[in-house]
């Protein structure tokens, strides 16, 4: 393993910016065949991504890495087929680059039209999943940007192989190769390195976990989209029908546990909790899922633990939940305004003042009436693609597509107008 | 003259972030009347206003202040009439909380609408003019948003006495006396306490010259909004009509050189420069206007001053302007592209094809065709009201008026749907 030199990372950054300046008025056309090219290349060259993935898998075992890691590490020719068929369709997905966002023709006949950008270089620093690297050049390519990749020292042969193919293709297709880089270097010293290069990168997405997230939006003074971190809540109302809120509480909980929209907090209106809290526990134990609940939830089952505030913060990502019984909607939104990530929130109820003053009063990227938290995802929403959830409240909030890949432009066209 | 201890700041901002919350479900009816609140108490309590004002004037005059900074810093009644019908006007502008921005029912018949919401606590770090104080307060309100207001410590009376008159304007009319607060303390730790409250602040937006702006942008882990540094380009191409070139030049250049979208550089065709030169070297010298010039220039007239790469990057807001000859429009491009600070470029051309790919390949936040550097405004480009003209790519680009102020929020709905 060696480290990256300081000047390697600026090198990398400084060419991806010279591509993005030659990729940006490319027609959506010319960046189309460069993905279709990509998902021919990619099943082309099958046989060399899986000797590199294997290395990577190799190495992994015998640092005693887990089966649960083991397996998002390990790329088979069914799962490689797969990333190229998710390139193939972002091609059929619209583009947003030159869309005109408003337009108007001022009193003095100047026209003004604001149209859609691409950002310029993109860099992704993520986890574990080598197919994270192809999605996103994919994305980032189809939005008009530059890519840098910075993904995870124990994928680094695989990432290597695929973003190999990945340049060679667009190269043929006549992009140039630098859109797509891989950060050199497998130290934490280049993500450092990428979070200081302010002006040659225009945005930083971090994915993976809270960690990660926080030290790269506290430490980097290039901008960054802060994506992921859920701490959801399902709230029960007085007025539940309370099989669907049973229903959407165990989907939220217990359907994936590992993901960013599940639910860590159930709270329970207080005049429900008699009726509702036993059929509850009863089906969280079926799920599987430890409760950590407060004095009326502890008082209503032997296996509840009592809850902390550890607990109301938590992101378990496991088959754990905090849980409450709350006198009033107002406690609820007061409980979720102090411990919510921002992520998605979701009230069950029949009254829609109820469900209206949630939903005005919840502060987050999405809010479910009766509905699983779990929807809160660009292919549900129907974008057909994302590059993750934001959960921040600048330039994009919730499930990030192809247009949050973009900013804007004015175009102002006159025939010599002065002021 | 006290220091902010670090809690009054925290303590503000958490005040703030309560009234956010109190804020944001408020109907614009609501909004709109504690606006002509604020109007109507500006005018009645002028006096007090004035007599702030002048212990400023006095204490800036006893600092040696120059004359114009003086003038900026200068109340009179007629001047407090005019705010007060700014902020009139603000009421007239659309609302942009609750606006649909997308919706749509899914296949399985989830609804989803994606509306506008507020951004919550807005932090605004302006310089010397008072009237900044109420704009800002006005427009944040009629946006939804609290605001924790940090200006000059030269207007530091001023803004007090301003701020205590909204508050208590908007108090009566039923809002939260803190969705407005003045951050305490004239001091720089002011500045950087608020930079540190993040989670409190949703966003900052400084406004001022490029080393405030600087500071906050490389400092703050709040999200910034960068704001203002304009160093513009006018090109005159190989096809410009060149009385038209003349014209927009020395508006862009001339008209108001304080402001941040006047014109510091022009770049005039290797083909037209034996034409076009001597002509501007009049028109700007008799525009009181000194030139920067590379070697042509230099060789067109007597007076023009050798340009250095600082003269390149220069935003000079005086009567000065770099100006070079380049071979093609591809190095007008290459230039700008090095030394543009991304705020507006213009091209003078009679030719589509020129003008399409200076369009195309220009990044800025603004690009003029046939036009001068000094539109790029809110109120010209007609949004009734302007915070400040945003020179990055993330969330808002180029003049920002009130949708810019806010974030989104999706809302689903479902009876009882699962995944």
């Amino acid at each position: 393993m060696t480290t990256s030199a300081s000047s390697d990372v600026l090198d990398t950054a400084r060419r991806a910016k010279a591509a993005a300046a030659e990729l940006a008025p490319q027609p959506s056309g010319v960046r189309d065949a460069a993905l279709l090219a990509i998902a021919d290349a990619l099943r082309a060259r099958t046989g060399e991504i899986l000797t590199a993935n294997a290395a990577d898998v190799a190495r992994a075992r015998d640092n005693g890495t887990g089966e649960a890691m083991i397996d998002r590490l390990t790329l088979t020719a069914e799962r490689v087929a797969a990333i190229a068929a998710d390139v193939a369709h972002v091609v059929t997905l619209p583009d947003p680059v030159g869309e005109v966002l408003r337009g108007s023709t001022l009193a003095n006949g100047l026209e003004i039209r604001q149209i859609r950008v691409p950002l310029g270089v993109v860099g992704i620093i993520y986890e574990a999943r080598p197919n994270v690297t192809v999605d996103a050049a994919a994305l980032c390519l189809k939005s008009g940007n530059a890519v840098l990749l910075r993904g995870s020292g124990s994928a680094y042969a695989s990432n290597t192989a695929l973003v190999g193919v990945v340049r060679d293709a667009i190269g043929t297709a006549g992009l140039p190769a630098d859109a797509v880089q891989l950060v050199p270097g497998e130290s934490r010293d280049s993500v450092k390195e990428l979070m200081r290069a302010r002006g040659l990168v225009d945005v930083l997405i971090p994915r993976g976990g809270a960690s990660l997230i926080r030290t790269v939006v506290e430490e980097s003074t290039v901008p960054v989209i802060e994506t992921g971190t859920g701490n959801c809540h399902v709230y029960v109302d007085e007025h539940a029908d309370l099989d669907m809120a049973l229903r959407v509480l165990v989907n939220a909980k217990a359907s994936r546990v590992s993901v960013c929209n599940s639910a860590e907090t159930v709270l329970v209106h207080a005049a429900v909790a008699g009726a509702f809290l036993p059929r509850a526990l009863s089906a969280l134990a079926g799920a599987g899922v430890t409760v950590h609940g407060d004095a009326a939830w502890q008082a209503a089952g032997d296996a509840v633990l009592p809850a902390t505030d550890e607990d109301w913060a938590a992101e378990y990502l496991s088959l754990d939940i905090a849980a409450a019984v709350v006198p009033d909607l107002d406690a609820a939104v007061a409980h979720i305004r102090r411990w919510s990530s921002g992520h998605t929130e979701a009230i069950v109820t029949r009254d829609q003042a109820a469900a209206r003053r949630f939903v005005a009063q919840v502060d987050a990227a999405a809010v479910m009436v009766n509905a699983s938290t779990r929807f809160t995802d660009g292919a549900e929403f129907g974008f057909g693609a994302e590059i993750g959830i934001s959960t921040q409240k600048l330039h994009a909030r919730g499930p990030m597509g192809l247009p949050e890949l973009t900013s804007t432009k004015y175009v102002v066209t006159g025939d010599g107008h002065i002021r």
